[in-house]
């Protein structure tokens, strides 16, 4: 029988769900507004380490990384595009893409353990929300 | 006429050559002797982002990460690898791939921004470097 994927639930309450790619969903971290913050989660049950994705998974997963790469630079201009796959508290792999921006609080350090979380008001998660899906729809990720 | 790669002079310093990977150069962090460290340098001038690379470079590098980790998995049995692409303040493009280790004096939080930097004593590196290039020898890191 084959285990469901089924997201894991600390993604599921600091996220908004903005599409299905063929690997991975793609999601917008909500609990942190001053970076744009992607999540690409494999659509993958048991998968911790990206070695443990089969090989034409991880080929997949590259393109995707890439493909919200482009979207992050499309939209916001980033200096610079990070991205981890760290998964010390949150065990389900995950992938964050996080734009590094010209007005960025802790530039050039890495984001975390610099500030409070500091989630995104109502509003501001909407235009956000607004913007990525249109890009989204325009196709302008595509590389 | 093109470029030809040169590693850029703060990886240079801060790391010591372990291989030559089909795509990137393999190469350890001198700089921190709490966390088996490697970096991955793909041997391509003038990228920045995973976003930068041709796609094959792209599939060559996820399977070199996947490469990277098993063997930190092999020799270290970590509690979780982290992988992260951030490049923020070395813009040619490199990979961390880092053996969160059981006496982890920051578990589970990410690394950066923790602790100021803990070079290795000689003799300590001389062990790891001959840890890591038995290893790659043996074949231990092949999926």
């Amino acid at each position: 029988m084959t285990e469901d994927f089924v997201l894991h639930q600390q993604l599921a309450a600091d996220t908004v769900w903005i599409a299905d790619w063929p690997l991975s969903s793609l999601l917008l971290m909500r609990a942190e507004r001053r970076w744009p913050w992607l999540i690409l989660v494999p659509r993958r049950p048991g998968k911790r380490e990206i070695a443990d994705l089969e090989r034409a998974d991880r080929a997949l997963l590259i393109e995707e990384i890439a493909d919200a790469t482009r979207l992050l630079q499309v939209l916001y201009d980033p200096l610079k595009v990070n991205v981890a796959a760290l998964g010390n508290s949150v065990s389900q792999l995950h992938v964050h893409v996080i734009a590094r921006t010209r007005d960025d609080p802790v530039w050039p350090k890495p984001i975390w353990g610099q500030l409070p979380a500091e989630p995104y008001e109502a509003s501001e998660l909407e235009t956000r929300l607004a913007q990525l899906r249109h890009a989204l729809t325009a196709g302008r990720h595509k590389g």
